[in-house]
This record gives structure tokens, sequence and C-alpha cells, in this order.
């Protein structure tokens, strides 16, 4: 760059907006262009939001957040029916669904979907077609799962009947829930509700998840040391779990020949054919070390970061249980053979508090077949998303390393106050629906956080502070 | 450097000899050392021998043992009995070992060990003193595993009772074998003879052999997409098979659940719980890959390396079945605690095999957890010392891509032409034996094979060209 100034006829120096540099070379000037933005987009709001946080008292509330993050100890502890851990869900037609509350007339297509599938599953209605008059004339109460600690990805469906895996944070006291994954094809997360869709649940429901949990009560699995193996295998544990969906399996197998049934050769088959089994366990796990920053005051650090498929919402550790929401992004990705953007559901699922947690997008530069994957490039590209999260980051994982980084700490909570001033929006690894009710996947993508979100919260959290 | 010579008081710039620039330093010259050293180390026999193999036929015999090498096929096809397999082995008090030949009095200790543990195991001694006195009178045969289709780790000890793992190279109908990880601790391939070793060699050819036989006939696993994934997930094959040992879970865990056994819990375990289960089936594949180019008249590339704990020996396309050998080299790594390098024996086993196909330190920077392992640093480390092997290579398999390297492919092929003209011993990556009988591993490490064994093959390759 200093080269060019000094060897280039250069009469004046733009920085910033470009458009002052386009009009002085339209009129003949020589012009070199220097990207620059001011912080905070120069918003005057959020600048004196930015000044009011800069203080003692936020940096120690982080601090105490971030070290309850790092002293998670999180454990695959059980499988059970949805209903006898979430008892909401037996005393009422209440069902759980991805990301911030929103209400059926304004859900997108594949939650309609999996919520229709979801009512035929639990046996609420015949059919579909009667499924859906059910939920448009209010027969289903919604909730997000955030609010019964639970997580799912994509549309996320909770209902009392289906299995959840456990997760502890034996650290805290505190548990938190996913269903299972119900691998790849057609598939409720997707918006898949057909009698395929409905008889592998069932079958999940029946069989594999009583296994599961039976094989898991007499010893649970301790994840930190998991995700450090996955990392230094090549998963993010977002849209690449073969290292740890692999390594579970070695503990998961043994433990369920132990316990014995005639479906074993199915569970195990099931199990073993599914690169993406461990997603929805690294979801609770993300959640269970999370949620203990929930509360603490004046902390700008980030709990949950989540999508319904129409809303974006996040949870900051300051400001408790409150929602700071706008419209979701599309995701930018690659496409299955047969689709295009023009198929796409907007970004959705509770899969991002993978992010939150520092994982995904985050640590990208564990996961460079990621990158190919969700067409962000190679390996220059993948080191390049996670350097850059680590810049909107609260600290660094000494217990999750990155190999290519010299085994450097994965980032550790989000800043609220990073993300505005330096208007980086957290980068998502993530799956595409069908925008259409009952399709499923058509590819994958990065989306970003709309940073309307975290503009509101530090709002919020500087309205709290002065 | 360019900067140096015109900054400092330079009078003399010496290339090569370090020896020269001393003394001139010492007399008060200022002198500027450049690292140098002429082909072949200078000499001449060998320049004349490199100069004859510089031609057409030379290059195409490489290009077809290469091409070879690429079309392979290898699939984890069966366990059989090794008498089964290796009729030889039924029909005398034949047993085989790693390395080229070596007859009982040059034998180093954890060799003498495990072949007195063998002995005991076939029930031709009833104790180890009873068998070292048979082994001393000649009263067993020992040939290497290689003159029998076969490979071993360290000792790399096969009797007729042993399972053996089978992998077949489809494109070619060849075949090639290896017994059965035995996991770590005291195990017979470091030379460990107790009862503990030989009650689990029993369980080994009694049930788990079996078991894995039977689930792997109907359905065998196709190797090249095993590896490639592998190597995405921190793999080299040599010093850590932990993502390829975990894939094969997810799938031979179902396949020996279909199967049935009471084994069952007790074989999963044994499989789930040894990172290094697959370190076996890559050296059978390594074997099987390389084979086919063997006796491809006037080519240069190896076929095989080797040590038997006394002696390294490589053999080369170009002639045949013959073995070129040098003393063995001290390995250099990092020990367990409790143990140095005084307690080391030289570096053994067959499974350099894995170098001579392009994996182990060939493709460490697939793997920079294992160059901390082996006390060679860190990812930097790990990428120059695949770099440096690439200079000896013949070619890239495109099949086998590194992430870090963009996915560029792995190295196909020593070429002994290169070794000998640029003096870049092939590099190893290996565990350490206890250079006792019947003590095990004491540490891991990166040796190298000697330059004699490929100085000694360029001559006759040389001799035949003429």
């Amino acid at each position: 760059m200093i080269g060019t100034l000094l060897a280039g006829p250069v009469r004046v120096v733009n920085l910033g907006l470009a458009s002052f540099a386009r009009d002085l070379a339209a009129h003949g000037t020589a012009v070199a262009q220097v990207d620059w933005s001011p912080p905070a987009g120069g918003k005057h709001e959020l600048l004196l939001a930015l000044a009011v946080l800069e203080k003692d008292a936020v940096e120690k509330a982080n601090q105490a957040a971030l070290q309850k993050i790092l002293a998670a100890e999180p454990m695959l502890a059980d499988v059970r029916r949805a209903g006898e851990l979430i008892p909401e869900l037996d005393g009422a037609r209440l069902m759980l669904h991805a990301g911030p509350p929103i209400e059926w007339g304004r859900m997108c297509g594949p939650l309609k979907g999996a919520v229709c599938g979801a009512i035929v599953f639990e046996g609420w209605a015949p059919d579909l077609a009667a499924a859906e008059k059910l939920a448009a004339r209010g027969g289903v109460q919604f909730a997000p799962n955030h609010h019964f600690g639970a997580v799912g990805p994509m549309t996320g469906i909770t209902t009392r009947s289906m299995p959840l895996l456990v997760v502890e944070n034996r650290a805290f006291g505190n548990r938190a829930m996913c269903a299972l994954n119900e691998g790849l094809g057609k598939v409720m997360r997707f918006g898949g509700n057909d009698a395929e869709v409905l008889a592998r649940l069932a079958w999940l429901r029946d069989d594999f998840g009583p296994l599961l949990g039976a094989a898991l009560r007499p010893a649970p699995v301790p994840l930190n040391p998991l995700i450090a193996r996955g990392l230094a295998m090549g998963d993010e544990m977002h849209q690449r779990n073969v290292a740890c969906s692999s390594l579970l399996m070695r503990i998961l197998a043994p433990a369920m020949a132990r316990v014995g049934s005639p479906s074993l050769p199915r569970a195990l088959e099931f199990m073993g054919g599914n690169d993406q089994f461990f997603l929805n366990i690294a979801m609770a796990m993300g959640k269970s070390i999370l949620d203990p920053a929930r509360g603490i005051a004046a902390s700008t650090i980030v709990t949950a970061m989540s999508r319904n498929g129409t809303d974006f919402g996040i949870r900051v550790a300051g400001m408790g249980d409150a929602w700071f929401t706008a419209p979701v992004e599309m995701p930018q990705g690659l496409y299955f053979p047969g689709y295009s953007a023009a198929d796409a559901n907007p970004d959705i699922g509770d899969s991002a508090i993978l992010e939150a947690v520092g994982l995904g997008a985050f640590a990208m530069a564990a996961a460079p077949a990621v990158a190919g994957f969700v067409g962000a490039g190679g390996f220059a590209e993948a080191l390049g998303y996670t350097r850059a999260m680590s810049e909107i980051a609260a600290g660094r994982n000494p217990k999750w390393g990155i190999p290519a980084l010299e085994f450097a700490g994965t980032s550790a909570g989000i800043d609220v106050r990073r993300v505005v001033e330096t208007g980086i929006a957290p980068a998502i690894n993530t799956g595409i629906a069908h925008r259409l009710p009952g399709v499923g996947q058509v590819g994958a993508g990065i989306a970003r956080a709309p940073l309307a979100c975290f503009e509101q919260a530090l709002t919020a959290l500087a309205q709290h502070a002065r």
C-alpha cells in the first residue's frame, strides 16, 4: 500500500465512504481509497451507550460471566421422555419451537410443516390438514424451547412424547435438553412431516431413546474432553460433527451392548450412519454452559442466539431472560442439486447456541472442510472467520484448542459491545431448509446475526447502567 | 540474508563445510556461512549411478509404478486364522517377524521377548525359559512377514493360531495381512510376553477375531475413503489413528451386533478403547497398495521399508524382492515417565510401510498433534516434515488430501534417486520399545531410514540399467 502511494500520482487519499472516491475519480482526480468505517457505524446513540458501558463494573461482570462459562463441566447424562423432564408438556397441548416467541400466523413454512407433523405425531389431529386447522384456531400453545431449558435444531419442535437428551453442567447443577438428531433426508427439523418422518420419530420414542438412556445413566459422558478431541479432528460442532459422533460411538456402543436390546443392531446402525448425531448433544451442552451466566447484572455477554425462521433473537447476561429480536437474515451458501436461493427459508434454529459458546463459525479454523461445505472457501478463509470472530469475543477457552492456531483456545463469550463497536456480526454455520412445509434440507451456508439485535441489547444495557 | 551481506564487513562467503568458516573466523576473518551440500554427498560412485538412472526408461517405469499405487482399491475384507491364510505356518514351527531376515543370535531384546512369548502361546514350550532354549538351539524357523504377504507392527510376530486382518486390493487381486492390534500397555508387539499378554492373545484368537471376521465377510470396508476422511480428521495413520479407528467403529459395531455373540460387549469395549486399533489395518493396506509395484523393471520407487530392531531394510520396485539393509537407527523422541533414551531399543517394525505409502511422517501436516506426541514441535514443524518428505516423493495421491495444505494430496512413492541426491532420509513416526525383553513401550519419536540402504539400492539399480 505504501509502495503504491509513493509510486503513483496520488493526489487524494479517501477514508471510508467509497462514493466520494468514485465521484473524484469520475472527475479525473487520482484517488487512493482506504477502507474504514467509524465505530458503531457512527451512530450517536450507540456511541453514547458504548461510553456508558466502558466501565469497571461491566468488566467485572463480564469476567464473572466468563469464569462461569469456562468453569462448566457438561456431561451427557440421560435420555428421557420430554413430558417427564418438562412436566408442563404433559399438562396441556404445549409445543416448543426454536427461536424467540412467535405465534402461528407469523411462522415460516418449514416451522408450520413441523408443527403439523408433530400434532399428528402426538395424536392431537388425525392428519396434516386437520393439524393445520387445529393450530390456526389456537388449539395448540406455542413457546420457545429456551423458556423450558431446552434447545432444538432448525424448526426445533419438542413435544411431550419425544425422547430428550439431557446434558448436566456438574459445576453448577443446571441441565439443558435437546431432542435426538433424526439423521439426514426428510426429517422434522427441516420441516418434514410425512409418514416416514413420523415412523422414525416413533422408533426413536419407543426403542432408540430408552436404550440410549439406559446406557447413559450408569456412565455419563464428560463433554469437555470430547469437544477438545473433536476440534483436533476437524469438527466445529455445528455443520461438522463427524469426529464427536464417531468418538461418542466408541463410548456408547459397548454401553448399549451391555444393556442389550433386540433393537441393538438397528440402533448402532442409526447412530453409526449419522455424521451429525452429536449436533443435538453439542447444542444442549452449549445451553448448559451459557445458562449459569444468565442474569449476571451489567454483563454484556451473549447467553443465547436463536432463530425461529422469521425473527432472530438474542439474550444477554445482564438483561436476564429478555429477548432482543430483529428480522432474520438469509444464509449465503451452497445448494443441493436441483435447489437454489429461491427455495431457501431464512435462517432458523436454536443451533446458533453453538456460535454463542464459541464453536460453529467461530471455530471454523478447526474445520476447513466446513468452509468448503458452506461455500466459504478453504483453509485460509476458515482461519479468516475464526480470526474475525475472535474480535467480538470476551475471552478464550483454554480447554478447547485449535491445532492450526498452535492450539490457541476457541472464543468464549460474545461481547455485545464489541459487536456494535466493530460492526462485525456473528457468523453462523447453518443448514438451509426449504421455505415450504414438508420438503426438508436444500443446502448449507453461513448466516449473520442481525446487528439490530445487538444494538437494541446495548441500548437496554446502557439504560440499566445509567 | 542479502541484507546481512550488504550491511556487514563480510570478506569471505563460505559454502558448505562449516569447519572452513570456523577456521577463518578463528583467525579474525569475517565470514558468511551458507549452508549447502553437494548432491549425493559428493560421492563419485553415487553421482555416476544417478546419471545412469536419469533416463526415460526409468521415468516410464516409475510412472507405471506410480499408476499402480494410485489405482489401488484396498478393502478390509476378512479376519482369519494365520495358518489358514499362510499354509506354511501350519506345516512347520515357523514364526514370522518384522523387518528383513534375521537369525536368533542377532535379534534385539524386545524381538527375543516376543518370540519367546509366542512360542509359549503356540504351546511349543511350557514356559519362557524353555522357549528361549528352543529358539537358541534352532527349534523354530524365522522369516520376515514380508516374505509371506504380511506385515506386523514393532516386533511383528505372526504365528499359526493368531487371527490376521486381510486387506484385498480389488484393483489387482492381491491381498496383504496383519495381526490384530492388541491395544496399549504390555503387548507382544513391544516385546511383552507375560500371562496377561498371552491371555489377551487367546481371547483375540477365540472370540474377537472370529466375530470380526464374520462381521466383515458380508460387507468389506473400502479403505481409500476412510483414509481420506482420517487425514481430514488429524490422523497420519502411524502414531495417530484416532479418527480412522472411530470411523471404523461406526461401520463395524452394527455389523458385529448383527452377527451376535456373548462377547459383543467386551469386543466393542476392546475396539472402542483403542485409539490405535486401525494401525494394523492401515499397515496391511499399505502393503496391499505397494505390492503390485514390486518387480517393475527399472523403477526406482521404494516398495517396502522395514526394521527388525537390528537392521533396517528396503525393497525397490526395480529390484524385485531383494533387501537393501543397514544398521537401524535410534528414534529421537519423548519418553514415558520413568524412562529415557538409555532404555530405548533401536527402531523396529514393519510399520514403516506407512511412510513408504505416503502416510506417517510424510503426512504429518495432517496430524499436528502427532508432532507434539513424538517431540517434533507443533503445527509449523508438522508442515515442515511433510514439505521435506515431498522432495523425495515420486508423486502425489489426489485421493488423500491434507486440509492444511488446501487438500493437496499426500506423497505417493519414495524415489530412491531423490533420497540419495538430496540426502533427505525418510522420516518415520514410531513407537519406542524397551531394549529388554518383556517390558513394552517406553516412548514415541521420529526415526530416520539409513541413507546407506538407499545408496546400495541405487548402485544395484544402476548396475542393472547399464
